[in-house]
């Protein structure tokens, strides 16, 4: 949680974080200021002290929304002033003007932490040029392993009803696509428009980014929903193009946020329109066995990759191939149990190969659970998915309820 | 344009572009690949040769929608084997990966451009790994100079395309908008809902928000519409609690994308809900005209920068203050003229104290004139913002009509 940053930060040795980028989706930034209009900004935070943040004079009100301290770059360092002294040189009259804010904060021979989500070519420039004219500052990176991150991945209390706030907005949509394929024509084993024209995935989800729109959230990473083969291939988010066709099974993975860049939400359910193979239904019943096993046996201050081993187990002791056996797997389960999800839709915790001994589910932390199973070669793909709160008494919660069906009943 | 990609990267000798992050909301990305849901992809483009997709297997079908020649990092550069490599060190094994990558595509040796917008934590970390394991490559950024940036200046016929449907999407909105406020009840100069409460700022950004949703749009960076003093804070979002009262100045700046992070429309239409007080009618006749003067003058391979110049020139006459005489200035004419668009909302060229010699009105350029003016102190602001597409034949042509009207009226 934020409150740890200065523990985390004299852990490491950092004496100063530096993010950068806009106040709206830019994970890091967010998690400091909240979501607001400013496209420009930078946010530092000295350890012991609050942060501050700096913006350009024309986004003072939205900085100041914050409710951080601010400071204008206009009236402390004036970038028309660097740009005479470095004769229009960008690179020079942006490095110049950092060199003098770093230097002003007290960081000119200090450990600084660089975030944000911002272009690499003008940041990874800019930083060379900075690390020159302050050879004893050291500008550092940290790959799966930053401070920030690790203070994001236990969750305070408000942030984890921001993110139920977001289960509730996922399953209101989810529940209106459920009435639509229910409530459509079927002719041919196909759903229908009122106009007899097939519906398409496409439609469908030009209808999902619609009432997402209207409950409030952005869907930035787009949604899943694949129907037969193309459920098949875990992230095929399927061809605009398909019709609805009973008896497919339908992997329907959504994965919104709150408008602007803010907490995320992870759901999937796997539906087949009026009726289901047999070997369908067989595979979604052994999906939603191991889903209620794992859900069932998560401890708290466990690794979660112990999770992604027992998920393989339980697979594999059903007869089917895992990642376990052959990591380049293409059908089977071929991926790792879940990942925690906040201000990202992926984020640490991680219960696959990358997972290390940051990868445990402490209190607080919020992760996904979603065992699937995927044979593109029969035409279908099973995948269940929640997002899971390990509360503060160190029980497992499911964050928004819905009901688990595979076949929805469709108008004959 | 991207045919001139090798050219620019011969007169700056780089022998390889590297762009690295997701496929979407990814502009350098999406220029190459397209908007497809690859979630993590590096793309290589080698002078003289095609762009190389390098994905993970769960997204392969996704990135064969690019169209470009794909390479599966499970098949040729297994991840699970670069850990086991590493003992678990997720940075050494990802510097190790692509350590093999740029050996195998002979750039062990060669000038690399590094882009993408991407966490800069993980990044800078990554890149100062990989360049001590490969001490002969280059990796470089370019601050406000990039060679993809270079290309997108100038679009392609088909990329105008993209930009003049966006610019339908929008003003088709803006129509919506200016239906709902002129359709409402108005009581003690303020207009209400059906139940009798105002309609309030928010009301009305929820509502942009779903209809550009329903039009197959984006809008990652919000909308401003701000009133009364707001107003005359250029980037103010506006309040979402203020009601709309009449006779006050709004500035409705409006910029989506296409759905995923493609290309942007920008656009900006100042109203005054039922009359206009005789100031801000002034203020508006002022910014229209300067506004039709700058647009009937444009010239093809002119300095972007002269009309900003020229713009001030004329508020100036008019008797108001401009940013040529104080840069730091938050009442008059505060900002620059306008800005290139494209994957980006600001892009080359730019008409401000960053313009260098890029950033000129060649043919195939996109560009907003957003001349305005602003009095915090009088509770109002004005702004007149079209998308002008400087075409083939050199003549600068309004992507999207809609008409200049300051007054709306209401139901009385």
């Amino acid at each position: 949680m934020k409150q740890d940053l200065d523990r985390f930060m004299e852990e490491k040795d950092i004496d100063a974080i530096w993010v950068t980028g806009a106040t709206m989706n830019n994970p890091d930034m967010v998690y400091f200021t909240g979501i607001h209009h400013v496209s420009y900004a930078d946010m530092l935070k000295i350890r012991g002290e609050e942060p501050v943040l700096f913006h350009t004079s024309m986004e003072r009100e939205e900085a100041a929304r914050s409710g951080l301290r601010t400071i204008s770059y206009s009236d402390d360092y004036p970038l028309s002033s660097y740009y005479k002294k470095s004769n229009g040189n960008a690179l020079q009259a942006y490095a110049m003007l950092y060199t003098d804010i770093l230097t002003d904060f007290g960081l000119a021979e200090k450990n600084i932490s660089v975030a944000g989500k911002v272009e690499l070519n003008d940041r990874f420039a800019l930083l060379q040029e900075l690390q020159q004219r302050l050879p004893k500052a050291h500008l550092s990176g940290s790959f799966n392993d930053s401070i920030i991150h690790k203070a994001r991945l236990t969750k305070s209390p408000e942030e984890v009803e921001h993110i139920r706030q977001m289960g509730k907005v996922t399953t209101t949509v989810v529940g209106n696509v459920l009435d639509l394929l229910s409530t459509s024509t079927v002719k041919n084993k196909t759903l229908l428009n009122k106009d007899g024209t097939p519906i398409t995935v496409g439609q469908v989800k030009s209808l999902i980014r619609m009432w997402l729109a209207k409950e409030g959230s952005d869907n930035p990473e787009e949604t899943i929903f694949s129907i037969g083969r193309d459920a098949g291939v875990p992230h095929n988010a399927g061809n605009p193009d398909s019709p609805l066709e009973l008896g497919k099974t339908i992997i329907f993975d959504i994965f919104p946020c709150e408008t602007g860049g803010g907490y995320f939400y992870d759901f999937t359910r796997t539906w087949s329109l009026g009726y289901a193979s047999d070997e369908a239904q067989k595979m979604y019943e052994d999906v939603y066995k191991v889903h209620q096993t794992i859900y069932k046996s998560l401890k708290v201050n466990a690794p979660f990759k112990d999770y992604q081993e027992q998920t393989c187990k339980l697979f594999s002791e059903m007869g089917y191939a895992t990642v376990m056996d052959d990591p380049s797997l293409t059908e089977g389960y071929v991926h790792s149990l879940g990942h925690g999800l906040g201000l990202d839709v992926h984020e640490n915790p991680f219960s696959g190969m990358s997972a290390g001994p940051r990868d445990i589910l402490h209190p607080g932390v919020v992760f996904t659970i979603e065992p699937g199973l995927y044979y593109p070669s029969k035409g279908m793909g099973v995948r269940i998915e929640d997002t899971v709160y390990m509360n503060e008494e160190g029980k497992a919660e499911i964050l928004a309820d819905f009901p688990y069906e595979l076949v929805i009943p469709v108008k004959e």
